[in-house]
């Protein structure tokens, strides 16, 4: 069902933008360390088998930090950019903004007794998402808008953690936030651990994934760049509040995502971590600079066993002209299935 | 003739903001210590006479960074936002943005030979500064974009950098980098080693910043927020570029900086520094947080002989319902003339 609301090429486009996102949280973090501190390429990665991937990685990371090599990059500029959804939590068997955005709908149905009878709410409500594609772009932005928009930042944020803490996901009963996989976590440390800033880059909604993306990535709020929704600045009385209206402000997503970067960021990445067609421009942003060495890679879903199998024809995540892609410019294609030795962090570990 | 032109208060909204700026740098940044290694109170701050001022952002830092303080503030919510116009570098007689746009009409001149009879051209490149203003919002707006669009964001970087280089300030003689206030540099530097992570907001387009923020200020380029005009990825042959667009995105002044704030940091700031009315709703949006301790500073200019002495009816960085704001909220109010022992790191030092 997931398949028929998303193959029209409308959701990724419309629903991730507006799923626009939530304001800065409280949640110390780790202390990060900028200075580069080389990880024993032995036992770095843990959750990576010892294959072309893993290689590519190290190689990558040493190449660009030893001091005096053709490829160092200072500090400042080591900068790695990576997709959220299906890069570093499941995207399976929908994205979890439109599931948010679905249970947001039931939520505030009782408030809005007319949705019974009114598309797309209708369509919502009762789960028919094939009505509710029926209601085209203009649909399903209204679901959004309805769910994203009319509040301020902070209770969006307060929204967004509340539901966080009680949803599960349909297939492996845990919280979302649990679903990210551990091989991706590792890296992100390891890049981290070496001098590089990793930032988030999804189509997403920015305010979305700023609540948690502190504690479970280790990205804190100002390093996630994604979709926006507008807000409107508003003294209540003595007291500032940003207001978010219903109208998208940016997405960020496919050709997108180079903008957002220079938009946001400033810099241009020299690695970029991927899954989709979504992905593509943002690793020719990033890797196709000249001479320079650089990393761009693609992981792929490959494992129908421990999470899913998709790629070329999947409405979700598609996989097609970025896996070409891969093979002509020389990305690293990460094999879920015989890359990683394990996948979430909830497996018995090795 | 500044006054005519900018007190019609077309420029600040129209101007500053398609001044949208520029991509990446490559100029190695001084390590920042992320850690907190507070300076002695007796020797920090060295420009700073030892005032009420001084002693409010002494009092200030040392408040949110000694644990078990009830202000204590953890490191990663330490965020400081700075405007720059008039904040952190010299704004008057025009602001610098400005200054670069009309030079950049003259360079451009000898391939648009219709410009000397067609406005707001005509004017600009007579430095009929009155007939500009009498173009309207329309007739600014096509100067800026003229002259921020139609070029890739590197090449845009190139253009701001060469001028830059050869720009010199009317009054100094200086290029326009030299005119940066030492205390406030000072400043960044002591909340950077107070463990905040500075930040700049500014009205002015943030790729017209960014190639020298990270050398100047110390501020690397993912941290400043400013006015941004809309840019397209494309693949030029295998050459990914993105193009500015002559379609202003988004400005960042006034009721627009706490959005940027919102939506490129997405954490609330625990202190912000500003100068003029534009920072009104970025040091409410700071500051007034409910019971917890916060930091409002404007810096007031005073100074004459050394500097400026403008305020309520300035048509450049007017202070007006601000220096009231001020005053009713207890923000620190900096007369430069008395709190500052030096202004410029070239004046002889103490």
């Amino acid at each position: 069902m997931t398949s028929s609301l998303l193959s029209r090429g409308i959701s990724r486009r419309v629903l991730l933008a507006t799923l626009a996102a939530l304001p800065a949280l409280s949640v110390p973090l780790l202390p990060v360390s900028v200075r580069a501190q080389a990880a024993a390429p032995a036992t770095a990665l843990p959750s990576w088998n010892d294959g072309a991937a893993r290689q590519s990685i190290l190689s990558f990371v040493a190449a660009v930090t030893r001091e005096g090599s053709p490829d160092f990059v200072p500090l400042p500029q080591r900068i790695a950019t990576f997709d959220n959804d299906g890069t570093l939590w499941v995207e399976q068997p929908m994205y979890t903004q439109l599931v948010f955005a679905l249970d947001r709908v039931k939520a505030l149905a009782p408030m809005h007794p007319e949705w019974k009878d009114k598309q797309p709410f209708k369509a919502a409500l009762e789960g028919d998402l094939k009505a509710l594609v029926g209601s085209g772009e203009r649909g399903l932005l209204q679901l959004i808008t309805v769910t994203h928009a009319g509040m301020t930042t902070e209770e969006f944020e307060t929204i967004v953690k509340d539901w966080l803490a009680k949803a599960r996901h349909p297939r492996f009963n845990r919280p979302y936030t649990d679903l990210v996989y551990q091989p991706m976590i590792e890296l992100l440390a390891y890049l981290r651990a070496n001098g590089f800033k990793t930032f988030i880059v999804s189509g997403g909604g920015v305010e979305f994934m700023r609540p948690w993306s502190e504690p479970v990535y280790g990205v804190p709020p100002e390093q996630v760049v994604g979709s926006t929704i507008k807000t409107r600045f508003q003294m209540r009385g003595d007291v500032p509040v940003l207001f978010r209206l219903p109208d998208i402000d940016f997405i960020d997503d496919k050709a997108g995502k180079p903008v957002g970067i220079n938009e946001f960021i400033g810099r241009r990445p020299i690695a970029a971590f991927g899954n989709s067609d979504g992905d593509l421009q943002m690793l020719q942003w990033a890797t196709k600079a000249g001479d320079r060495r650089r990393l761009g890679l693609i992981v792929h879903h490959t494992d129908a066993e421990r999470e899913y199998a998709y790629d070329r024809k999947s409405p979700i995540g598609r996989l097609d002209i970025a896996l070409d892609a891969a093979n002509a410019n020389g990305w690293t294609l990460v094999d879920m299935k015989n890359d990683w030795n394990q996948i979430f962090a909830f497996e018995s570990g090795h």
